[in-house]
């Protein structure tokens, strides 16, 4: 297989941008992702690819829940925000106010829309985890396009 | 839950827009897909949710491999052609031209560019199965932007 080929064929493929959060305690994971993807309508799936070596992964790891939000068109500095690892400072992570969900998982106020979700099935396979995750809890705040990973100039993959 | 509120914002997720083959013996599968994601940079892997009764999954399913080609933005009639039954004919399917790929998945000729991979894990949980798999080969003809789900006013979701 010719890498540079591979590299830019998986480079063509759209992605979203969100932030994902989670909580064990008194411990907080969140992270911008994009490799994440819808996989059933009934019951409501998704499936997310998430580093395994972060924070992030180890709080869903422990509390087998995370949310997931959709970053907006103009939300690029929400995204660019949770590059750097999450910190906590009373009800904000990162400087972004969050409430806690229904998993417990902290639910953003400023993104146009979230999800929160239960882990059912995660494979440990190359270095990502795949975690497949029932939908529990959504909303959705206001009318807003989402930012895809494309126009905000980020990329992810290859 | 509120099913509106899932539903709306599971539909803003941001999807790319794929013709995924296969072949077992004479049997060739093929369907236009949008539940896809890299999910490991080394080794390379995706993820794709794939409906559990079709051609394309009794296909994978029994050659445990598959092609993913990127539907290009002038080419919606391409993902169009593959909302139908996989029909093949001489070195055709569903009237574009294939030749059969390293895995022997047929990999289509039109395509700005396209990947093989080789199943190795899956989840049957819900209406669609995750097949996970290991991109094995991979070409890309020409620069083409890819079409996205949102632009080509398709909605696969909710």
């Amino acid at each position: 297989m010719d890498e540079s080929q591979k590299k830019k064929a998986l480079r063509l493929f759209t992605y979203g941008l969100y932030v994902a959060t989670a909580r064990h305690g008194e411990n907080y994971g969140a992270g911008t992702i994009n490799w994440l993807s819808q996989s059933s309508f009934d019951p409501p799936l998704v499936m997310a690819g998430i580093q395994r070596e972060s924070s992030l992964h180890q709080a869903i790891t422990a509390s087998r829940a995370f949310a997931v939000h959709i970053v907006g068109k103009s939300q690029k500095h929400l995204a660019t925000s949770f590059f750097k690892t999450a910190k906590r400072e009373g009800d904000t992570l990162n400087g972004f106010r969050f409430e806690p969900g229904t998993t417990g998982a902290p639910v953003l106020a400023d993104p146009p829309a979230w999800l929160e979700c239960r882990v059912v099935d995660e494979i440990h396979r190359g270095d990502h985890t795949i975690f497949v995750a029932e939908v529990v809890a959504a909303g959705v705040r206001r009318d807003e396009e989402p930012l895809t990973l494309r126009e905000a100039g980020f990329s992810y993959g290859g």
